[in-house]
């Protein structure tokens, strides 16, 4: 390649956008070749080129007190221009089930790190209600879409012209279960158990009630029981159906991190040698997720960086695991993840600038 | 008094009004005659009656989920149904500005928690900018408002119709001045440093930008420089003027509770045992100060309760001085004050309720 | 009764210690008796008649920056000559095994916060590996000895001589399970699981590697999987075996709340009022639970109260719910509940002193 | 240079020590070249080649659940036979005092981020009651001593072969005052006030009362008034004398961070830009200080960055001034700071591995 690739991100003023941003500022492949930053900008600033980054995000500047880069107007023609490669939408759900069809028709590669396309099921997506304008357009573009686990699906990712970056509950869940339910240990008439705790950036920038410091700290709350939309992708990526598990999210009184506590059955007995040699193989070339196998990860061990940690305890029947499941919500739970889809988009190293 | 006295609180959905409702409801010689709570309800809640309590502040429902307590409509006329005696408005500030006038006439006690009528400066008072419609009414009311804080003013208090309690900030800094400025130790030529760090509480209510959790959390900053609005209250109590005292808010990382770090020049070298006598004699009468003759006090002992905490620390030549000051900003800062100076106007015993 | 009740406490200077410290000083039973405080204190500190009781809690200390409060050195002989009625025990369980006997013999009503005789099961007290020197003592003891909990024992503790505390988790769990496990509704068969969370202050008052603010904040981790001790608590008082319940628990960054959310899934398809009714009923002669009828609790409401909140959401097959219970390890899960049992012992109103 | 630089860590367990790793093995100038890690280490795992890396900080680990890192029991003759270049000592003030002579002898260069040579005023010492085995060899050695502040003394630290990292306090101080008292700006008799707020990782790892999650949660707390021993530096460096400042720390409820809000008199007055001018200026060749024209700073951006951040507000006097600094202790404040002081002594760009 003789030049450098070209990156863009459409909504970089949110959390996932800012640590996207400065991953992809400091990766190495990317050295001098920063992403053009587009989005919505009224006209003043349009005309002195757009709002200083480090207006949006202090702390991406550097020992000038900035740097040249901006936030531009967003225009199709733009992305035209600044010859980008490779999309990145860090945007509602909304737009970018709206604004993929049309990049993917201009020939971009698209990361979106929304939940537009991530669930292949009309009736899981349906908790989102979109309003396709061009049906016929959004079953194709749907077909195309990847779901951007590489733990799961690397090589399809390797040729995608469209990942759907996963959900960051559902990243933590499907990451512990999938190699027990792919080996078929797991009792899944049983019946699973996903309680999860995530910290406050989850919850998006927007100042809410429930986001307002005084609701927020101190405090734990449940919320979207039997009803979390994160759901559908656990049942489409483990492979189980809506009554083999229950999910229930809970705000924990921290900027960042997830912590998910994952209930299984298993069908035979299990010795703790054996489940734990079922995660070491699957996650072998997986180079971001950190398996425990002694004991169990925490939050603090996760945060900012793209791991996903994962330990058990096996209770002394062999018939019940307790299974723990760590990350960074911004980052395997959202643009670490998807940095790390585009290394694979692209062919470099997985983990590069991950580190 | 053969009936109970009849409270009324409007603004009770913000925090200082949630303390407020807290403190009135389990007020000993309130048992029974619980507040009428009164605001702004929108048709439909009318028709009921009002909002209940327990909606709006679930912390304050008994065993049976909930009570009978509710925000009715606010009228003048409901006011005078219910025979209220003490109004309390827990109100912004242009709010009470209106109001107080119109419930003086309605013979009603006021305490007022905004900083409405603290001011009797009306250069100081002008960072408010209030737009009085009626001027002789405004002039006339500030002359009756008496700065609601015991320590200093308990006899004129006493007497009040009108009770302006005094703001947080304000209320940590001059209980820590007062006595050294008013035994003229201070040399005030050589100016003051009042480094005050308060909780998220006193930021009000509304989700903002500021409040949002992963704006505060892991945070400090610094706001107001050289021009917070309390500086007014510090003047005309204190005694000094605008140049002789330099005033830094910040916002701590924690639900409630200011700390305030003043430094002070003595005009003569003092031993620590005088100036201990200055403050215990100061304070002698009253319950709801605490001084630190060993120790300083830390926001920790004063959270949740309606004391104010003073220690200091004296330098080898005993020129120098570092006093801190702690309180809670709900209480001895907003609710825990109005209801220490309700007790005096009423002439309960000034902790009654509070402890 | 001619004379006030005398209570006195060992362990006041933990964190459940200074919860009954404050509780015990504001009871309005006991205006004007305050407890006895008795402990190790060393030599020189007992000369001066022990330690105030302020150098050890600041924030118990009034107005006169302290009171004439001190931990006394501890002797069978003080409880004695002060004439206690009620000793409150807030000690290590060794401790509390050991001198339970003894205070039974001299005459005490013994209110215990340790997990010394809450278990009947020698097979679950194993946990606690205690050498009782007098066997038939310890049995004898044991016999006499009631489950604290207020909800499922009010009868036999008003005529106990011992009473056994409840863990806090336990409180949390067993509350939330009882009715519904009681009214035979739960498919034991399918197993139970209690996720639950804590605050700091139940990893008690030492400072260790855990307890560190740095450890702790920003932070969640799981502990004790399959093999915490509350766990006998739960099988006894619930009547399950440990085969049928998965209980973990989590360390919250938070100071202080319990918040566990319980899986259980039903024999018979269940309607809300149906499940709602049974916790009504189960409770309604129960003031310290609250029962949500319609949202879910959370810690933020419990922090502070006495309350255990219980709150539920059914499954749209109705066979599978999720329950939250929350409440404040310190006051409902050990001094508060302690409290409420002296209340009952005394035959007082269970709620007095505790709102 | 033909072979990589090697480094050496002594005291890799703490706060600090974990950031140096951090930054080490990460640092470009050093791939492959990971530091050697050597202290006590107890006789059975020294039969193991020491501890892995990873159970001491488990979030050094990489996708194998660790790596092949180990904490080595310390000896001279190790560091010779690994060819130590560089030794980072992150030890006790006694320990460093010790054994830097020793080190020097051997050939390395030390970078020393305790207190043991930062002071070349043996008055200022006094406060860490060092006693010298060697008296001579000591005050040899402290003349060969460069305090490691890039900003200030950038040549000397080129040519040192033990450079004295700076305080965290400290440096956040005297960055902020140098330029003005260089300049000549300050009315030193007027006296300064610097009043400083740090994170809880400035306290140390050892679990102390002051360190426990329940005494600096939801708190704040000042310490060392008057004595602490950062004073000693600030003199020395700023080139003021004890009677000229104030200085105040306060323990914040986060785990890292410092801002320091530091209260000065101006000679003359000043207009905004001359003074902003001064800074500028000043710090136009260092590109780790982020000077604030607008805007002041705060904790949340330079926390995991080595940045210190200034910024000021001038009163409408033009005589009084507000300077805001921030930096994260661990980093500019202790770890980063020693590997921009590596960076510098070794040649290499001084911002180099740490952005």
């Amino acid at each position: 390649m003789t030049r450098k690739v070209q990156t863009a991100v459409v909504g970089v003023s949110g959390y996932a956008g800012a640590e996207l941003a400065r991953l992809l500022l400091h990766h190495p492949r990317l050295k001098g070749a920063p992403p053009v930053f587009a989005g919505r900008v009224n006209e003043r600033d349009a005309e002195h080129g757009g709002i200083p980054l480090v207006e949006i995000h202090p702390q991406l500047g550097d020992n000038k007190g900035g740097s040249n880069l901006r936030l531009e107007p967003f225009s199709w023609e733009l992305l035209a221009e600044r010859r980008v490669d490779v999309l990145f939408l860090a945007t509602p759900h909304e737009q970018s089930r709206e604004w993929v069809p049309r990049a993917l028709e201009q020939g971009l590669r698209v990361i979106d790190l929304s939940g537009a396309w991530r669930l292949a099921d009309a009736a899981h997506r349906a908790v989102y209600n979109f309003e396709d304008e061009n049906t016929d357009q959004a079953i194709a573009t749907q077909a195309q879409a990847v779901y951007g686990m590489p733990e799961l699906h690397r090589e399809l990712i390797a040729g995608a012209r469209l990942v759907a970056n996963p959900g960051c509950y559902a990243t933590s869940i499907i990451l512990a279960l999938k190699p027990l339910v792919a080996a078929g240990l797991v009792d899944l008439d049983h019946g699973i158990v996903a309680d999860s705790k995530s910290g406050v950036s989850g919850a998006g920038k927007a100042p809410t009630p429930k986001t307002h410091f005084m609701y927020a700290a101190d405090n734990l709350s449940a919320y979207g029981v039997f009803n979390h939309r994160h759901t559908g992708e656990l049942l489409e990526q483990v492979g189980i159906d809506a009554g083999q598990i229950v999910f229930t999210p809970h705000l924990l009184p921290i900027p960042r991190g997830i912590l998910s506590t994952i209930y299984v059955q298993f069908k035979e007995p299990q010795i703790r040698a054996s489940v734990a040699g079922i995660y070491e193989s699957f996650f072998a070339g997986s180079p971001m997720v950190r398996f425990y196998s002694k004991t169990l990860p925490q939050i603090q061990y996760v945060v900012r960086t793209n791991y996903a940690d994962i330990g058990f305890q096996l209770d002394a029947s062999g018939r019940r695991a307790v299974i723990v499941s760590c990350l960074d919500n911004l980052l395997k739970g959202a643009a670490g993840q998807a940095v790390q889809n585009m290394n694979i988009v692209l062919g470099w190293d997985e983990p590069e600038g991950l580190q």
